[in-house]
């Protein structure tokens, strides 16, 4: 097999308002097709990818950069010995003369394209792609269901906006949902904690709060007292992604568990979490994102650090809410996965017929990673990529 | 003052062959020209900046986020109480609505802005640029020259090759240089070195080697007993430069100095090199770069990290060899810069009519930065942005 061509655009995603820090108005991430010369039904078969959510699209490095040199490869350099496409290879060939270090919009872009790549992978074994992973990384064990919980709880809603949000989520079948704190003094934040608390207190609903890393240590550990006594799910990037010292100093006075880890965008990052974070592996929560950090290649480096320093696989539920992580979490033991079905459309949410259990979601049998199930975002991709 | 335009452009850069992990073909960095509607003599007054040597350029990010993002800004978001363009407020309008974290390409866009920006301030204030930044950061005081050194040593010369360059470089007036190591084996490495050691030996001529990181932790163990008795002038970058514990180790057995940093690209990285890395405040070196790492705004935080955490300036060596970063180490105290007089044209070097003496480089009192003073490179610029 060959890839014949792989296209990118910008795939325009709604926005949800502000967090604590970041106003996503305009939002843009990166789509890409892989298409290859493999023919199903008479067409070629296309792998699909997009740049995780939350940060902005890269077309240019990957117009640049990391197309062109897949595309100057030699088929041995980017396939596998049964000559089918090699996401690891491929990995290899796009990064070529890039220095080590400085993990940020190129591991983004990378995200991207090892999703289509991967999706092309799965099509072309005519299997949904967390089986595939299972059996190259997992000897073949999956979930049947994946726990997920709601992120939303934005700033603009009000009150009643946020009962009438989560009222929605746990109506769709999640149990767990997750608010935006930080942007406001703490008692407005803990007022709007006591309506979401109050709107989940049946079914076993939890709450998580979010603070994507406006706290200093000293807001950190406050907001940390104020809402120790509430049990929540759990209290999520406190500070500074990189601030390992304030997660560690607060860890040591924050009994509930913690979570970061989305803004960490590559292996070495998250073994510097692990080495001087002070995080506890019987409790708190990692968010790494493979559509973040370079896609899987680099994940699966991750997943090596966690199990030499101890950690179980289970800790973990990545940022981004799609499928590509929900896909890895089936298909690799994962803890968990995030989930936007309220928010980022078409992005947002999993497949269209996809039904979420009592919190967990059941992954649809389609090959691939199933982006052809959500009818917006496919409609969207097949007119830009004029791929059928 | 309004600046009226921002024009970016990618720069082709010559490529001095492969260090340990990359090979430079085909390098380009970003160009930038601030086109302000201040007139001298007739024509509009333009700031120029490009991006540090060494990664790729990041015109996309310029053109789609970082460009738009300032011209749409107001005045007052833009310029200082004397309405002067401020670079630091220009930083504060470009990354309006980036998330934390993933500290990568989008640092080095605006790396090449920032340089652009500082340019055009001090051609406005008629002074060389380390007089605004001594008088704006450091209460007025200068140095005269600054120590620099020649960074060259790459493997593609073969022993008479390395012999001829060094020879060059101590002609020019250089005393210290630095070679690359760890492409090839140790035994192989060593003999260059003393070839290196052998050439430099008179006029106080002193070798620093430069792994790029590429080596494990054994490796750079194994290499640091190796060089250990040679007294080089630093050992660089042994690992990857986000392995903090390796360095931490290194420097355990290590007794001279090492030097690292060009790869941390905020000062939130920079903190957790001097958090975690064992780096000792009496002999290593830092080599943190403005160009690569949002230029001076975020510059200044990682000054202040430093100032708080016990360390001179005087141990900031920046990488890249740009007068950038020869201006800020002229006017905020670092105790040197880089200098590629032979390699990465036509960045490399600084002002055609700049004097190496003794290993100290004397800076040109033309306003600005003095791009101008470069003849291949101001051609190009000129040519390229229609400015003159």
């Amino acid at each position: 097999m060959k890839i014949i061509d792989i296209r990118e655009a910008d795939l325009p995603i709604t926005s949800p308002g502000a967090n604590a820090v970041v106003d996503f108005a305009g939002l843009k991430t990166s789509a890409v097709a892989v298409v290859s010369d493999c023919l199903r039904g008479g067409r070629p078969l296309v792998g699909y990818g997009f740049g995780s959510i939350g940060r902005w699209s890269e077309g240019g490095l990957l117009r640049e950069r990391f197309i062109p040199r897949i595309m100057a490869a030699k088929p041995e350099e980017l396939l596998d010995a049964a000559g089918i496409v090699d996401p690891m290879k491929c990995a290899v060939m796009a990064m070529r003369n890039e220095k080590p270090g400085g993990h940020g919009g190129r591991a983004v872009a990378l995200g991207a394209l090892d999703m289509a790549l991967w999706d092309l992978v799965a099509k072309l074994a005519d299997q949904p792609l967390y089986r595939v992973l299972a059996d190259r990384f997992n000897e073949g064990r999956t979930d049947p269901d994946v726990a997920v919980y709601a992120a939303g709880g934005y700033y603009n809603g009000g009150a009643q906006g946020l009962r009438d949000e989560i009222a929605g989520y746990l109506d769709l079948g999640y149990r767990e949902v997750k608010m935006k704190v930080g942007a406001v003094p703490l008692a407005e934040d803990m007022a709007r904690i006591e309506v979401a608390l109050a709107a989940l207190d049946h079914d076993g609903g939890r709450l998580a709060v979010d603070a994507n890393g406006r706290f200093t240590l000293e807001e950190a550990l406050a907001f940390g007292h104020a809402i120790a006594p509430l049990g929540l799910r759990w209290y999520e990037e406190p500070g500074d992604p990189l601030d390992y010292r304030l997660m560690a100093v607060l860890s040591e006075s924050y009994p509930g568990a913690l979570a970061t880890g989305e803004n960490l965008f590559s292996h070495q990052d998250a073994r510097n979490l692990l080495r001087y974070g002070g995080m506890r592996a019987d409790r708190d929560i990692l968010q790494f994102d493979a559509g973040l950090s370079y896609g899987l290649p680099d994940y699966l480096r991750t997943l090596a650090v966690m199990d030499g320093m101890g950690w179980s696989r289970r800790r973990l539920h990545p940022h981004g809410g799609h499928q590509m992580s929900l896909h890895i979490a089936a298909g690799l033991g994962l803890g968990g996965n995030e989930s936007y079905p309220g928010v980022f459309r078409p992005l947002g949410g999993f497949a269209d017929a996809s039904r979420i259990e009592n919190g967990r979601a059941i992954l649809p049998d389609a090959p691939g990673i199933g982006l052809e199930l959500k009818g917006p975002l496919w409609r969207w991709l097949r007119g830009t990529f004029e791929t059928e």
